[in-house]
């Protein structure tokens, strides 16, 4: 069982000039190294918790992994007081480029180009006359919220989840980042042999940014759904695939900026 | 004047069953390459504004940057429709290195060797006898959120800022990524030639991770406030260099992680 939550003496200010010191529980960050044979190809600031997930979720987007079969083992270590996790492919399968070198001189209003984006998938990301129902999309967050275990105690913590049109939600996971948090449910899905998730909902608690889309288009799912608000690229990117996304999903209302005809 | 909102029309679903559509002002997220002699090291996907500042910041963190004379020029142009910052490093400036291939057999809880943290500037972050009222600290988010013109506009966007000890905050700064809105606020101190920000405040309107911190030691801040709860790691590594760290900043209560004696 892995530390997620850690335990520190702090002091709190209370409205009157009070000064108490009490025990806080805090969301634990700490360095996971991605290792490729003899190279180290990355150093995720992640929570402890589901890391071979983490690692596979991370490789579905910055590699060529789409199906299980492509990751021939994910070897989870401790070397020198750091968490690892080795990583094998399958011979053929392209391998992680550091995305600071990442250069193209193809570019647009997406960038999708800039950053190398290969969708996965099928080419439409749901199956004809797939819809969800607006009381599946208002009931999420708070759904994810109730399994949001660690940020019940701590308050830092982000959260995704992969749901069906149904509103059950088939995996939950928590991170520091929210990045990662997603990683580890599109993670999860490739280890269960669940890609492309298709008719499916990636639910995340914060905000939809670019990088958030991109990795919802490498899972497949049908649609996006959000606490917060996305930004003008995450809109640009699900329309340009025929995704939904709904945000700001508070309260029974919601602002859908994209697919908004699969809403029943 | 860059653009940093975007307007899009939306649906929104309301309380009762109706659904409007309507104009939807959203935070823009773009990418901006920053190129240092022939290299692409890095593509950040930024809110549109302060590019130079953003530049400069990322430098105070990724290289050897430290004073405004260690950076020769910072051009800004637009090529292949995209913004680009060209870098020129004074000669003997150590140059960005990729992220993702820091390698270093050193780590430990606080993992700053294996990110090769190189904090800038004096010992200890503020003169001796150096203190802020509570009353100050209190006031910090309600003052950032004033100034916080995007997120008005689109509830989608992070801000940091640079306080003194009297609260006046000396320079605001937005951007979809929080990080970004950090380094836009280093690099503007970096260019006004105001690092290191001894005796002065970081105030940020997120979470407070690792990465965070690792950028309030680099401009050499006495400190970091913030409307949300730190890290594990966060909290230790201010700890280990004596910053001030108060969190979940709201309505007049806190917490305060490290450096409650600085607190009058």
């Amino acid at each position: 069982m892995s530390v997620t939550t850690s335990r520190r003496s702090i002091v709190r200010l209370l409205d009157s000039a009070d000064a108490v010191t009490v025990p806080d529980d805090l969301a634990v960050e700490a360095p996971l190294i991605l290792g490729l044979g003899a190279d180290v190809i990355a150093t995720l600031m992640r929570t402890p918790g589901h890391d071979i997930e983490l690692a596979a979720g991370w490789l579905v987007v910055e590699s060529g992994v789409r199906h299980r079969e492509d990751v021939e083992s994910l070897r989870q270590c401790r070397e020198d007081d750091t968490d690892r996790v080795h990583i094998t492919l399958r011979p053929g399968v392209r391998a992680p480029r550091p995305r600071a070198y990442v250069t193209s001189s193809a570019c647009g209003v997406c960038s999708a180009d800039i950053l190398d984006l290969e969708p996965f998938g099928p080419d439409t990301p749901h199956t004809a006359g797939w819809t969800v129902p607006r009381s599946v999309l208002a009931a999420l967050p708070d759904s994810l919220l109730t399994r949001q275990r660690a940020f019940a105690r701590t308050g830092g913590v982000h959260a995704a989840a992969v749901a069906d049109s149904a509103g059950e939600l088939l995996v939950v996971r928590e991170d520091v980042g929210r990045h990662n948090a997603v990683d580890k449910v599109v993670g999860w899905a490739l280890l269960e042999a669940r890609l492309p998730a298709t008719d499916h909902l990636l639910v995340v608690s914060g905000r939809v940014s670019f990088e958030i889309v991109q990795k919802a288009l490498a899972c497949g799912v049908a649609g996006v759904v959000a606490v917060s608000a996305p930004s003008s690229l995450a809109v640009d990117l699900v329309r340009e695939h025929g995704l939904l996304l709904a945000g700001m999903v508070r309260d029974g209302r919601m602002n859908v900026y994209a697919g908004h005809d699969r809403i029943s």
